[in-house]
């Protein structure tokens, strides 16, 4: 049995600013600095979903890529693109809005969705810049 | 006299919205789109100056790029890295923060400053996207 | 009146080979090597359509990057994605499939949808791998 | 003793089509829609291959990069650069030629020649499009 | 309790040769080939330093990216940048400066420092060109 | 008579020190800081060449890709790959090794080659990192 990983990039163009609510303006702002500017600032994510699975004799794929990048466009990216992170993404309500918690929300998503085709999510990568970025494996 | 372009790439991010505030929110709606997101989104932009002119024979240069990137910083990017194109930043205080007035808004804020250093701004280029830049020459 | 060239993206991948039909097999092998192989090879093109045109005070726009896009997509690569270039595309039916041969007829096909929009095609770019690709501007 | 992964990356520039014999082609066409297009297309495929092994304390290296690029070539890239990689590759012969059969068939091919310089072969990564890649690890 | 991987990348121009000083110049010539050039040469070396651990629910960060990076500036680039590799960093003193050498110095430059920060170094990734890099995980 | 502009893109990595010997090592070092360091640093450099012709109608091409590649490698990268630029490379000789006098000397050096292949050189971009990179026209 051949275990491959298969991998999809999206994409998604966000606004969003670091806020702990339950800290004062001068502590958040001390923290996070200008990220938590309270006019927003924003960033083109490009997120990379990991699938783990075996290769079907009969087509050659772990899993049709059309199918991965659908789920993840119903899931995620039509949820995220040209959305504020803070207040219009149902997963992200109660969360500071960090690349790690937008990474753990992403794979929490996905994980069911992925597990009812027979596949296994194995991991999410979300790039923030070009220099940042973080990788959750559940 | 050889004539040499001189290219420096600096990145901000930051969020905006197209909106005409002279048109109703269907209308903004209709002609921008998910583009026009009341509550913002943003985007990890890019830009690219070139600077023209005469290499200078006792240090090699057009221009010394610590003093052009220097000058960008304390021009553009410290004014737009981490904030609302829309709300924060004074040189598009009046018009649409499409990528369009955005380019032209960053070579009006350098052209006198490079011309002072006795040197000619050529172009400004801005990414806004991997799919979607935009190119002035004054 | 501030003109600004506005730059899309998009891509297709698609099979061809070098062959003219006029020469010998030999001739085509020893011009074109294995860029001839009658078995096809294929690419990821990247083209890069460049508009040019003032900037609409209303939108901010000098076109708008959705309507760009789906004219690219309608002439071009509806045409050539997941297609073999000699075969199958009209505008390069009577030529070679080089890169400069591709490049011109996108840029055919585009110019005419360009100026019925009231703007001009300014240049098409057409990468066909990482180290080779060609500009044309009519 | 301190074990480094190297990685080493080559490309190639390939046509294919996804097809299943024993199928009808209105089944191929179904499952597989235009990647099973029957005049081919194509893509420009970048490989991966990482090697692990302890570094020898006379050169510095875990394997010479030169050593694993030109194996890397005479298993790999010669057999497929400019090829149709359903007709003319041997190790694909009887699969189909989606990115996890490719992988795989590059990992089996490379395998033992690495044994035999006394490092092991990790992980083959294939990219397929810019969106798309696949790893396999044996 | 969720662990995340973070990842930051930083950048150094610098020069080296791969030399071993127990060799004559002809071995050092026969086995590094041009790399053992006496007059030097060099590269834009890039380094990706993961750490590994939990969110802390009042920030949403592993660690924070500015302190990460100040850290990898202090102990690495900024000893690195613009440097001879072989001459002028303290941690490359007696090795051979090889990408494998470079990666497992950095490495054990940030190990400590890492862990007082209550994280852990996961792995170090070095890029030397477009085709060659190395990882490094303890 | 249709006119394409086709650009090849080759690498080399090198060391180099920007160093004006008619002046003080003091002055040396407050002119170009870092970038004097008498111990070299290096880059992995970049080089775009434009040639500019009509299509032959019998091939397709402007010129042949690897008529192309080969001069470049023949008259440059062969010259300066894993060379110091300062004390190497010829043509570069009695010059600060400046981005701007790399690339005129490296547009020197092809221009009457070029030109003997019956096509003219249009333009030579020089790239030292990801954010500075310089052109000349002649």
């Amino acid at each position: 049995m051949k275990e491959v990983f298969v991998i999809r990039r999206e994409r998604f163009n966000a606004a969003h600013r670091l806020f702990n609510p339950s800290w004062s303006d001068d502590k958040n702002e001390s923290v996070f600095g200008k990220c938590s500017n309270k006019n927003w600032h924003g960033h083109n994510y490009e997120v990379f979903v990991t699938v783990k699975g075996t290769v079907d004799d009969e087509t050659g794929y772990v899993i049709d890529m059309k199918v991965l990048s659908d789920l993840i466009k119903s899931k995620i990216t039509d949820k995220m693109d040209h959305k504020n992170l803070n207040l219009e993404v149902d997963f992200l309500k109660d969360v500071i809005t960090s690349a790690e918690n937008i990474v753990i929300g992403i794979y929490n998503e996905l994980y069911d969705d992925i597990k009812k085709l027979g596949k296994q999510l194995h991991c999410v990568r979300l790039h923030e810049t070009e220099n940042n970025y973080v990788e959750y494996y559940g």
